[in-house]
């Protein structure tokens, strides 16, 4: 039996999560687990889960749960809440499943605390990789990807050394706009860039999917949780997405992890590991059905969010946590249908171009020159 | 440095078991060697690797070797000769890569003194995996196979638990007649059937392959190696030969091996195992020049000598000896062009169906059961 602790329960991935506790709940148990404002979320899981904690953001909320709950749960709220809910005694396992950089805190108390990190949250290594692992490694600390594609990568490394690694080859669909020329881009719709091929995702993952950015996020995470340069990671399109990414070696030979794309496998993967529990509800692969698999070289002047996020990381520092806030603002203007599609790569460009990096930036640094960029892309907003 | 006995030095796997040996002088060294006919081939292989002992096939050519290397090598000849390769005290390891049922004694052999097998000779587990695997785990020995298929599976079952196998999903080209009705293959040449599409093999296999009794074959190699029954063992069609084959996990998960079709990386790996040493000389796989990978349902009707394999599989005994032993001749008779290419599969049949199968049959009873096979099949062969 696994404790969990789940922090970002009511998103995509946390419902999927909780998905998989219902299939097995004979091998793993929800301690505490934060939510954003979802109370109706709150009540079903205090109900069904009867964790130990809950946490959500506001105050407010809190004190509505306190009154209904007391006695029951602990009920916490804001980066506090969701700190305790990283730390919690009796959790063995953190998944931490929330959005934003907000995650980042939380996964190096966990990781301080020893708990197995089972890690979804992107930003937490685009941003501050060179602590988190460093972290990990000082406490014994393993971090297991939730991402498909990084999962995909740990499942090929198993039985294997690093030494013998040459590369690393990471998928990627091409999102909603892959058929599409640059000069096809202009004006598109925010539905048509939320109309994903092969994934069912949340909004922001969406378009960062139809940018590229997602992918190139994707390669910064794989350089940390992989300990490989950048010049060991590639990408190629494959618009089936049935081979989640694969690694090669330095004997020529190639480990491929595929599947029906189900993001249950990998987060199943990461709660079990180092075993695998049986999964009935998922579809099984079958390449007869699927027939051809299809690859291209990915070109790098039509996804530019790829080619800034090699350079980003390539160049590391502060150049990351620039990339990942200019994104979050840029796509959550495109959202709002404040900018064109393409300005999504035009504020990550300006704002990557000015900033003067800071090497081996510790976490209040990170913390400040997200602030800074998100400031700085919120005055150009502002301008447009 | 690991000491390497070398049973078919002169056949397809042994030349590039002693390329590979040529690239890694630091790690390998040749102790012992078989070689059939080819005198030449062993007077290069003592000048170049001064093995200990070096066993031929024919008493005089033995004695004419005696009197050119008297004192530097020991020369052996015949099935006494292929034992004392295989056991020589300083080889750790044995590439057992001679050809036919003559392969099945020395294997033995060297389990019983310990040595760790690297195995290319299909007729080993097809006629005997019951005595062999179990010899193996009576001795702690590995059995590495040397296979393009099996080594797949092995590759992908490193760090994974048998437990968690739902299936295992082997890869067949198709042949040299694959594009091809059962009507087509009337009346082809021996030449057309040799004309592999993706790999270069020697004659006998080329035409299992166009037969699809390579990949039956491969099947019951497969049922032993990896413990699992064939209801788990799937076959499709690939084309490219690019995944060389993959397991299928009770998660829905898929590990697959990929690479460009060079036997000797899979060599290479059964030599290193457990580690991988680099293979420069190996050309990398390029999946976007590739561009497509095609799959497509394994015909059972289309290609008889599959289904024969399975059912002599599951029926198990001494059936698979006589698949074998009947294919064999019958392949042999097809290469001196004495029958039609369909009249292959005909013997094959005409040998299962009269068989009365023995049950755990022992090794003289399955040498006995192979000989009587191939005499039928030749009376049969006279009457044509």
């Amino acid at each position: 039996m696994k404790s969990i602790s789940l922090l970002g329960a009511s998103g995509s991935i946390g419902t999927q999560t909780l998905n998989i506790l219902d299939q097995h709940p004979d091998q793993f148990r929800l301690v505490a687990c934060t939510v954003g404002k979802n109370i109706d979320k709150v009540r079903e899981i205090i109900e069904k889960y009867s964790p130990k904690l809950v946490s959500v953001q506001k105050k407010e909320d809190a004190e509505q749960l306190k009154l209904e709950y007391d006695g029951k749960v602990t009920i916490l709220y804001g980066e506090e809440g969701l700190v305790e809910a990283a730390v919690h005694p009796e959790a063995e396992m953190v998944v931490n499943a929330v959005i934003g950089s907000v995650g980042l805190y939380p996964t190096l108390q966990a990781i301080k605390e020893k708990k197995t990190i089972a890690l979804a949250n992107k930003e937490t290594l685009v941003t501050a990789g060179h602590i988190v692992m460093e972290e990990a490694k000082n406490h014994g600390v393993s971090i297991l990807p939730v991402d498909s594609e990084h999962s995909a990568i740990f499942q090929c490394l198993q039985g294997e050394k690093e030494k013998n690694i040459e590369r690393l080859v990471l998928t990627a669909s091409g999102g909603s706009f892959r058929d599409r020329t640059r000069e096809q881009l202009k004006g598109v719709s925010v539905d048509e860039a939320l109309n994903h091929p092969n994934w069912s995702m949340g909004a922001k993952i969406t378009i960062d999917s139809a940018t590229m950015m997602n992918k190139g996020l994707e390669v910064i995470e794989a350089h940390w949780l992989f300990h490989l340069p950048y010049e060991q990671i590639d990408v190629i399109l494959h618009r089936e997405s049935i081979i989640h990414s694969m690694v090669e070696f330095h004997d020529s030979s190639v480990i491929a992890q595929l599947g029906t794309p189900d993001m249950r496998v990998p987060i199943m993967y990461a709660l079990s590991y180092p075993d695998r529990l049986p999964l009935p509800q998922a579809s099984r692969l079958s390449l007869t059905e699927i027939g051809q698999l299809h690859f291209e070289k990915m070109d790098m002047n039509r996804f530019r969010c790829l080619q800034f996020a090699y350079e980003a990381g390539r160049q590391g520092g502060t150049f990351p946590t620039v990339l990942n806030a200019a994104n979050e603002v840029a796509v959550a203007a495109f959202l709002e249908r404040k900018i064109e599609f393409l300005q999504i790569e035009d504020l990550i460009e300006q704002a990557l171009s000015r900033h003067e990096s800071i090497e081996h930036p510790d976490l209040t640094t990170i913390q400040e020159v997200d602030k800074e960029t998100r400031n700085y892309v919120q005055t150009l907003l502002s301008h447009t």
